[in-house]
């Protein structure tokens, strides 16, 4: 594609799409997620993610990675379009963008997908409402080595691109099932033998303080309410992180990574 | 004071006060912060810290909770200022915003504040830039019970308002000393025979198979490039967290609670 093709037109038709994946709804009707900048879009790649479309500006190929993912991403025969500069800030979500944003298609990951094995550690989110902190918790159970992540429908939405953003990428990496029926969860953690540990301010033992041991569950629950009751009744067991200082409690984000550690310590998984 | 009072330019001076606070330059000049909210400004008041004056919308005492707030503020004899409701929207930072900002005093600590004990435990943060992982660490720091926080020269500013309000109101409640010369930290630190355990990818042993004992400070650095040499150099060790599954990273708040809550579990500090 030389200059001449370049979109100038904030209406052009794939501009206006890509603005509005922005919304669920869009998302959810078009089956399309957004990506911007170049390290998440080589992670996307890397992990077989299918990219529809991608809007560029000049700006991408003044580095030499930009430019090398262009042409790897031409080279998968996907379509690319130079976008002028200004329209293309205009559809940028990020404070430094980098020149580029891909359209991919959401892939959905169902319970199947998460490997069944005895030490099995899965993560459990109910309810988080920001998208910075599902990204980091996405983010921080890949790295513990967690075979599978489950989200409860009144958690924010897993396409979000702040949410795709805090993951690193690494959403792509482990299967996410999300928006699923409370019941449903239960049905296949009880079908799973796997046992809930459920983190509260209102939990009795300390989290170092209970058994680790065969398929584990831990549960998360929304930034200000915690988890709803339901899943509280479920859990096998209530576990709380000691608040040593002056401090209400724990950002949600670090309280995953403490719990999840701790579990990886404990069985020694390395 | 009442209705006829009300600002309704956005040239008052207080209201250009407020808003020229959100920038460093200014706080430095006039020894002002910003707090946003209820929540953040009850437990500022809780903590001592000394208001210069607030601006409030009506919307304000919708809410029972705020009413007697500002009903406290005006006991405390603060000067407070009912503002039109478009003025108080352009001057707020958040997205739902309740109605009130105070300008509050800042209050620098010393090294002198830190208290001096057998058990010690200390966090140094050095370069971290997004201002929402910076106050996470406060808000983890002090819920792990540390005896206080060093920020280096280079760390975005622990009075930028969205350090302050991720802190949840923590950092009015121990001490944090900022902007400290790379030299002047090693100097304490020795001085007060620290151990200093750095948090870095190339670190050799793990987090949790190293000596705890002892006044220990636990460092963390920028986002994407680590902690510098200079503190690597100083470092009695350099740990890493084990990444387990297909990530290239943690967090840098979730890494520092995961370290410092290992550290409480090891000490038993409860």
């Amino acid at each position: 594609m030389n200059n001449s093709d370049m979109i100038i037109s904030k209406n052009n038709q794939y501009v206006k799409l890509a603005k509005s994946l922005m919304n669920r709804k869009y998302r959810e009707k078009q089956n399309l997620f957004i990506l911007e900048g170049v390290r998440l879009i080589e992670e996307a790649v890397a992990a077989g993610i299918k990219l529809e479309f991608i809007l560029y500006c000049s700006r991408l190929c003044s580095s030499g990675r930009g430019a090398r993912l262009l042409e790897k991403i031409t080279e998968l025969g996907v379509s690319t379009f130079l976008v002028e500069e200004k329209i293309f800030e205009d559809l940028a979500d990020t404070e430094n963008p980098q020149g580029i944003v891909a359209a991919a298609q959401m892939t959905k990951s169902r319970f199947a997908d998460i490997k069944t094995k005895e030490d099995n550690l899965v993560m459990l989110i109910d309810g988080v409402q920001d998208p910075g902190n599902l990204g980091t918790m996405i983010r921080t159970a890949c790295a513990a080595g967690v075979s599978g992540i489950i989200l409860t429908k009144g958690t924010v939405d897993l396409f979000n691109p702040k949410v795709v953003r805090a993951s690193m990428g690494t959403m792509f990496n482990i299967p996410v099932v999300s928006a699923v029926d409370d019941q449903e969860i239960v049905n296949y953690l009880k079908k799973n033998r796997f046992r809930l540990l459920i983190a509260d301010v209102a939990g009795e033992k300390f989290y170092f303080d209970v058994d680790v041991d065969g398929p584990l569950v831990w549960g998360l629950g929304n930034e200000a309410n915690g988890p709803r009751t339901f899943f509280m009744e479920q859990a096998d067991e209530i576990v709380k992180i000691p608040l040593v200082g002056k401090a209400e409690s724990l950002n949600v984000a670090v309280a995953a990574g403490i719990l999840l550690y701790d579990t990886v310590r404990r069985r020694g998984v390395l």
